[in-house]
């Protein structure tokens, strides 16, 4: 290390550690009087907010909480998710947000894992919870959550009900200073193989996450994302990745905020309506529900700035929300990061060209925001050139990645190959320092020596007008090694087949986008794509079922 | 300390310290062709501009420099010392910003002071240079800048000539890492008192204070200052708390930048117009002399943004600005606090609400930035409530203040008595967190057991059309204490006494807003204000010039 100068703080110099009650701290003094409301049951000030944060940091305390402790939460987006995002690591204990869409027994396996031991519950899943709770090896008390309604939920070394405790509390807590580095928050990535992974955040780490979000957002005149008058509702889960880091965000620049519980379209829509919502996140699977939602037709969702990620975002999905008036833009991140990485930045040059290539820049992943460092790796760990044309794994440096995966050192180790984070993305990164995701490692279609984006083929097939959502595989092929196959839900009243699709690639193979042994040649029809928890395309369960139909002929197939 | 969690990082995941690089790969990233411009000499993209800080990197290197050297520089505000604020800091050292505008013995003092090893001398400031360089203690070679003029200066171990230097540098240089705790920049204040006192500002302290001034700057619908497509030009000096740290945001977003040198009022407007800027900041003082400039009249200087900070924003000053098409905004800070503490920050209420009170809020210091927290003090270090109508000392918390005075140990405890940073600023903050600056403790006006702020006279004086620039002391007084005195600038051709004074005064006083003692009842009408070198009112001197008239008698003098 260089022998650069240090000087140590005057004795009395109050040094200041990134915690994370600064953050709310700034968003009630910017506005007090603002908003945050819970569907149709609640709505507060941040004058209430921050007396509620110092109640439930009452309640956990005198419920036995410690600094150090783990505290689980399994809610729908909720007001009372927003308090523990702030109460929880306030106090000093970790947050963990429970995946509540995976299995039991992955649910039980992260909270024995994380070592909870506390858990508050949502009434709605008490079920769930009585199911595992006899093999939970950590927990000592629950809290039980509820919309007010009568409940006689019978839950282990029950505390009480969130609300009747917190009516009782005091609304002073001293929160006190510790360790900027002392974990925050943690939850587990859902992996297509093996068990899920912990990953976890410290009070420094979603400190300056929010400060970066805050800075590439509202300061972006290119593609205004953010802003203190704005509106906001998420509509990717609070248990994943803290709803994108979003509500630190907002809280921080103290935006009104609107928490819709569980995804209803029809009420994700009357909440936009009704409480003029400008400004929310999610995945393409999600604003497809949205937009094909009975509230939703017919109206001019003008003013909406919807940011995209988890998956790719299709032109044409952008051109089908630009047409209802949601303006998307796309945006790059994954659990592992916290997730901000990257977004729409269009610079000097491409806003003074056509709007045509502007938007196939809104919905590449974006430029990486500051204090990220993005590079390519090939599989030998060579840095490759950021050119627009060289593809590799996309390896990332920033102040708010994951240190590890909690108590697995080995996979720690792989994320951490050779002191970058490796993505799992095959990217690109053009002269503009535009991320550009090309495909999962693992759903690269490896045909005759090429490699073939997925993502790619998925974008192109996106926009044929009879097309609502598709998934593009590699199956295995004695010739090519992989073929490229495409699963398709059509439009009502539409038809799609083999043929219709290769005449759509047609243009693209001719202009050079895509070679001709993209074109997949077989086809099948389906009502739903299977997603996973979060929304994404389950690509490992599209191919089990891509190799039963093969093996057992199914109705769905169209082959040229 | 509270034993919360903390897990150590995978041992091969990069932890990612706070470094001033960072900034200026976000800014490259954003707008490779963006331009930095040097007054009509020089013109740059922003990849030259990353170039050019490696081969400054370079030079500094094969001159000698080392990490952990204080490298000084003297020059007026240029691309060259935007370079040295990346480049110098870069590469481990500390970059000391001299205040040309000191006397040479106290510019003396400072570099012995500050230990400078390498300092960079402007041709202007050969001559002051060799009047000092024989008393200079640590300094051991030298480098001269000019615009490209002939020069044949004799400066003591001089490496050579700065572009010359820099043409024969490469343009790589592998920056390292290091502690983000190493200092970074150092420089002196301008106390009225003493000897100056070093001030100092780490990596992290840097970042951060970036980081801040973009999220809150950018995201700030309500006084937007700040976004990607903006044009800066400072006006004031870069040697002067890193020109407010504005060059290190501009430089993460990506903006244009225009450095017009030395402050030439003519050229200032010239610049603006050629260049199109729209976003600038400067003490009250110099936005008097850009609007008096031969150039600047009967111009719509309409889109130009314009923060005040250093001196209070007087509502005549904001009048007459707006008159002009410039929009202003006030900001706090100090040279202790990086500096930025708080801008102008209009809640919803207040946009609801009346535009003579809006505006009564964008002059006032604004509402601490994200991060910051403010509080009062009264003189026994008791805490006072924040309600709009406590008065006291304004003290502050945040990861960017300076940790102490360099070398002075007494001072620094002084400056963090009780764990605060004591800004020696008497003020009120409101129930809408707005800081109101009411004078400083020094010079508030202490009559008859009351306590009348210099600043609220001058702030009212100020909007007599005839006042052209105002400054209000206390000077002793057998009876009361101390009493008020006026000095006054009044416009050309037109008249101004104590009788004028008082019957403008007077609505104030039937107001309520002041006490009728409060009115001055001599005054002097001069043609200049004294003022320091940062262009504050120098108060010291103008009541030393007051003594004297009073003794001597003065033309000056009217009173009731």
């Amino acid at each position: 290390m260089l022998q650069t100068r240090i000087i140590p703080p005057a004795p009395n110099a109050y040094t200041c550690p990134l915690l994370i009650k600064r953050l709310l701290l700034s968003g009630v003094r910017y506005e007090k009087t603002r908003e945050i409301v819970y569907r149709d049951r609640l709505r507060y000030s941040y004058a209430t907010f921050t007396e509620r944060v110092a109640r439930l940091a009452n309640v956990l305390t005198e419920a036995g909480v410690k600094a150090g402790d783990t505290v689980a939460v399994m809610d729908w987006d909720s007001h009372r998710y927003l308090e523990c995002m702030f109460a929880i690591p306030m106090i000093g204990a970790i947050l963990h947000t429970i995946n509540v869409r995976l299995s039991p027994d992955q649910i039980l396996y992260t909270m024995n894992h994380a070592e909870d031991r506390f858990v508050l519950v949502n009434s709605e899943f008490v079920g769930l919870y009585q199911g595992i709770q006899g093999h939970l090896t950590t927990v000592e008390k629950t809290l039980l959550l509820t919309d007010g309604e009568e409940h006689d939920a019978a839950l282990p070394n029950l505390v009480g009900e969130y609300e009747t405790l917190m009516d009782a509390a005091s609304t002073r807590y001293e929160f006190p200073d510790f360790d900027e580095n002392s974990v925050a928050t943690t939850f587990y990535t859902t992996g297509t193989t093996g068990n899920p992974k912990g990953v976890y955040f410290t009070h420094r780490q979603l400190v300056l996450h929010t400060m970066a979000q805050a800075a590439s957002m509202g300061s972006n005149d290119s593609v205004r994302l953010l802003g203190t008058s704005d509106v906001y509702m998420p509509i990717t889960p609070m248990f994943h990745v803290h709803a994108w880091g979003l509500p630190y965000t907002a809280t921080m620049l103290g935006l009104k905020q609107v928490y819709p519980g569980r995804y209803d379209p029809e009420l994700l829509v009357e909440l936009w309506r009704r409480e003029k919502v400008t400004f929310s996140h999610c995945v393409p699977t999600i604003l497809q529900m949205v937009m094909n939602a009975k509230a939703a037709q017919g109206v001019d969702f003008n003013g909406w700035k919807l940011i995209i990620g988890g998956s790719a975002l299709t032109r044409g999905l952008y051109e089908a929300a630009k047409a209802t008036g949601i303006q998307l833009t796309a945006a790059y991140g994954m659990s592992e990061t916290c997730p901000m990485i990257s977004s729409g930045h269009l610079n000097e040059e491409l806003l003074a060209g056509n709007e045509d290539e502007c938007i196939s820049y809104r919905i590449k992943a974006g430029v990486p925001v500051p204090l990220v460092e993005a590079s390519l790796m090939d599989a030998e760990g060579r840095h490759l050139p950021l050119d627009g044309e060289s593809q590799g794994e996309l390896v990332l440096r920033a102040p708010w990645l994951t240190q590890g995966y909690f108590k697995e050192p080995q996979k720690s180790e792989e994320l951490w190959e050779g002191g970058w984070l490796h993505t799992g993305d095959v990217a690109l990164i053009d002269e503009m320092s535009c991320i550009d995701i090309r495909d999962r490692i693992k759903d690269v279609i490896k045909t005759g020596g090429e490699w073939i984006s997925s993502l790619e083929l998925e974008d192109l097939i996106s926009r044929h007008p009879a097309v609502r959502d598709v998934a593009v595989v590699g199956i295995p092929d004695p010739q090519w090694g992989e073929r490229p196959f495409a699963l398709v839900v059509v439009n009502p009243g539409q038809e799609f087949d083999a043929r219709a699709l290769k005449e759509h690639l047609k243009p693209a193979v001719e202009e050079g986008h895509i070679n001709k042994w993209a074109i997949p040649t077989q086809i099948a029809c389906v009502t739903e794509i299977p997603k996973t928890s979060v929304g994404k395309l389950d690509k490992k369960r599209i191919r089990a079922d891509i190799a039963q139909w093969l093996d057992s002929g199914s109705p769905f197939l169209s082959t040229l």
